[in-house]
């Protein structure tokens, strides 16, 4: 039984303009086999969601849609099959190609949904997916690889938080790059032994210094631009470079020769492609072993809360400062 | 016994300019264990040269020095050990380190040493590894990947037709990308079903069909800059580029979120790597496979022989049409 056919949610008008985003009755579809229906409890606001809005980023949706790729909620009914298990229980979820997270209910794959533990809360919950399975998949790639160090740009960020802290806990060593001074003392007072400003003029020679000694043969890049040809030219031959995100908003230029003569290997990562490559079951042991952590090194630290209604200075508190903690919004206040 | 101590050799004097490149007497290194002096026969004369010439190669010798990375010769002197039973033999060999090929003795690795099959002439042996070898170490990366298709740029070079012929012998699909319309119509001739024109206005379409329909998700790119990202826009999510050249002369500019949201791939290839990870054994062992397609698949082309002393003529000839052929050097005339 489906306990409601219409919802308020953000309903994104056209792309590149957030301000045609207005809060309104939307209908919900029937639930199809598979599928579940979350009362969404909290969403987040990621830059993939910025990226989404203004129609750069790897996945549109026919408009009007409401946007939002994750968040928490009770799943409140299924749409048949083994996903009756799911009804009653608090749940992750992310949305893929149909209405997203910014709303009063939202359908999902039961697939992609992720019990939560009794210990985690809605609100660290409705951050578990986008950054906590982002950092926790790269770092499985890099132990995979054997690799002696691991290299992060925007190292300052929740995500560069989350994957020193995986590091730390493995005693692996992370040389962490940032572009300012105030972030270097930041993170050393953390804790991280490797910092480096981009910014500085001998940043280079340092970096390359430092990759040769740790042998630092992977790196994971969220900036692109001229860093990426920076990255491969400080590492030893045949390393890795894991492209995430384009913050510098240019492209990589890589030459072609330096390619070739270090034998480098440039791989883009994205979260929803490998998520689609994991089965149910190895999903949700993932999302239960990330559970684990969130009170830890996964957890989100939680900036302010917004309701839906206000969804629009929501989204212009996290533009401004996007690695000051998560901003999230209160779906049914 | 080192039966001279002086030869003839062409000699780089500085980077950028081949015109100061007099051959004149060179003295002969005393042989190291693991080596071998060889009367070279032929000496051929590849884009890799040049490259080395101008100063921009992977490989800086300390100057003056004999250039040439490979060629053919007759081993007669040894260093010590195994290599014993190379002296008296012809072989295919490179120069790494020391001085080249491009002169009437060169004292070479033994471990690199190719000894070459009755049937295998020592001017076709003289063009033995850079291009075939590339060839079969690129297209066994293709096999071993389980791709549905190949697509190849500058693949109307000598190297081009050597991979489209192994991948005739087996009959997987090749993908062949030109950059003009004779180039088109001489392929088709010779019996390639795909290829395209990258300066054709409609390239990128049917590309993108051709890549989709026969599931290219593997590169093999020569060009570089604008090319590359091309290659990745219209090939599948989850493809592999392997970069080994850059005749366009530019950087590869690569968008952050076409390799994120295809999760693409961008690997340098580079023979002389590639070969260092190879044993001894299994070195012999390829060298062996290719002499076996020499007179078939991997056949090189020879349009000119010079002599040594004019060396000068034999390096303009090949500068102005490198895919007409290939220009070889007669050490000892």
């Amino acid at each position: 039984m489906i306990p409601v056919t219409t919802m308020q949610g953000a309903r994104l008008l056209r792309y590149g303009t957030p301000a045609d985003m207005p809060v309104q009755e939307v209908e919900l579809p029937a639930l199809q086999p598979g599928q579940v229906l979350i009362r969404m409890a909290y969403a987040s606001i990621n830059p993939s969601d910025l990226a989404f809005l203004s129609g750069q980023y790897g996945i549109k949706k026919k408009l009007p849609a409401v946007p939002g790729f994750e968040g928490s909620g009770t799943v409140v009914a299924y749409g048949g099959g083994w996903s009756r298990f799911l009804v009653g229980r608090r749940v992750a979820c992310a949305s893929s190609s149909g209405d997203g997270t910014w709303a009063q209910y939202m359908v999902a794959d039961a697939k992609g949904c992720i019990p939560l533990r009794r210990s985690v809360s809605l609100e660290q919950g409705s951050s578990l997916i986008v950054n906590p399975m982002t950092a926790v998949a790269m770092y499985n790639i890099f132990e995979k690889g054997r690799h002696g160090a691991l290299i992060q740009t925007a190292a300052a960020s929740a995500l560069g938080g989350m994957i020193r802290k995986l590091a730390a806990v493995n005693g692996r060593p992370v040389i962490n790059i940032v572009r300012r001074d105030e972030q270097v003392n930041t993170l050393e007072e953390q804790g991280a032994q490797y910092v480096l400003n981009s910014t500085a003029p001998d940043f280079e020679r340092k970096l390359a210094v430092l990759a040769r000694k740790l042998q630092a043969t992977m790196a994971v890049d969220a900036v692109g631009g001229a860093l990426t040809q920076q990255l491969v030219g400080c590492m030893p031959a045949f390393s890795t470079v894991l492209v995430y995100g384009g913050l510098s908003g240019e492209a990589c230029a890589l030459s072609p020769g330096l390619l070739i003569f270090k034998e480098a290997q440039i791989r883009g990562f994205w979260l929803s492609l490998w998520l689609q490559k994991q089965s149910a079951l190895s999903l949700m042991r993932l999302g239960w072993s990330v559970q684990k952590h969130l009170a830890g090194e996964l957890k989100t630290e939680v900036r302010r809360i917004y309701p839906l209604a206000e969804i629009h200075a929501a989204i212009e508190d996290y533009s401004r400062q996007m690695s000051g903690g998560k901003v999230l919004i209160n779906c049914n206040p």
